[in-house]
């Protein structure tokens, strides 16, 4: 890449085109790595979910002990109410520590952690980082949510809008209800059954050697990480994160 | 507060004065909230853990399977090892997938979000929030890492720097390693036994019932949710982490 092309170039260039440097890969590989001392059958054997069942699952779970919980609990508690052990031995309620993005820090959105660590429980090296990357990009690019609860918890008419990061802190506050406590609470309880459910199709689809990635890392993203991404030309940016959502002013440069 | 006053006043006036608007509480309560359909025997019960055999286990997990992976594996792999049930049927090795920043996503720091899960095996309701908001605060404002291995993977010297954020992008931007990559290696390793320990240190003097947090909210970030908290008089921000880091900008309206 030509040097004197500025960063807004790129930046401007990537709108205009739409296109995407990586492409997602099909991988089904897995490494078998089981921890420093083993754990007999890890990772586990992951049995098909009913993506409507752990939207539902996730949505109640949510509304219990938050969102984090309530994501994993969409896919490991339909495991665990179909198939008992393992799943039913996991202590499944650790999980309520990543509501609100980790205890109400704003930092990763909980229904990311916790399909990510469901997801780890099967699926491990180069196909889990595929698959979450899958779960996050979708997420971040997708109006959200769109389940749509036949008993709402709170019943209100609920617009889909991009999350734009994986953040919760960021992904809230490109939301319409700010200023809404109880209307928030149901975007995010829905946002929850979405994410379990959509953890749901993407280990599926892996299962029967069907994975592959229907999104892509941001062209923004891309275009700042073709300086940043090795840390010889750039400082190593280590984020897949759209950066002007913190740095807008360098693209101005 | 006065409602013509600035938030760069606010911020200028906090930098002078370094006050602290929320103090720490001591809180020891357990909520035994049990997720769904109940898990028997949760939380689990917690035992001392010494925090320089959690600093040891962190840092050689982290080598192995990266942060969130190490950071957990220092409390509860030793755990594992010295107690037996239930700890050593836990699928540890579930936990890397948080390494950076969850599959190099850059958002929360492993070793914290490992810390948090461990922490969260024992600990509920109020007393695991307070725990959390101790782990968090601390490293932001702490100069870390401070362990120094006897036998080093890379054998360089690592100098202190606060992290800054609980997010793994921001923590490591703020080092002086983005062009190393060795020895950034070498400074997350470290930084893994530091948190490892430290949660050990709150979790031991939380089972004496002598939890105290010792820091507190950065007092920039508390100035800007002393209009952004409750989304009345603003937007709610929905976040405990340094405001400025992402929106400079505003401060200088």
């Amino acid at each position: 890449m030509a040097r004197d092309i500025t960063r807004r170039d790129l930046f401007k260039a990537a709108k205009v085109t739409g296109a995407a440097v990586l492409g997602g890969a099909v991988i089904t590989s897995v490494n078998s790595f089981a921890g420093r001392d083993g754990v007999a059958g890890f990772p586990w054997t992951y049995k098909k979910v009913d993506p409507d069942t752990a939207a539902l699952r996730a949505y109640n779970g949510c509304f219990e002990a938050g969102c984090m919980f309530g994501a994993f609990e969409g896919v490991i508690g339909t495991l665990a109410e179909e198939h008992g052990e393992p799943f039913s031995s996991f202590p499944r309620a650790m999980m309520s520590y990543g509501g609100e993005g980790i205890a109400g820090w704003g930092t990763v959105c909980g229904t990311l952690n916790g399909t990510a660590a469901a997801v780890s429980l099967f699926v491990t090296g180069d196909a889990r980082k595929a698959i979450i990357d899958e779960l996050f990009n979708w997420f971040i690019q997708t109006p959200l949510p769109v389940f749509v609860p036949k008993e709402p918890k709170h019943n209100f008419e609920i617009k889909p809008k991009r999350p734009g990061s994986p953040l919760c802190h960021i992904s809230i506050s490109n939301s319409d209800y700010l200023f809404s406590e109880k209307e928030l609470s149901e975007r995010c309880l829905r946002l929850a059954a979405d994410v379990s459910a959509r953890a749901a199709v993407l280990l599926n689809s892996w299962l029967e050697g069907e994975f592959t990635a229907a999104t892509m890392l941001m062209q923004e993203t891309n275009d700042c990480l073709s300086c940043h991404d090795d840390g010889r030309k750039a400082p190593k940016a280590r984020t897949k994160m759209n950066c002007v959502d913190c740095h807008p002013q360098d693209l101005m440069k």
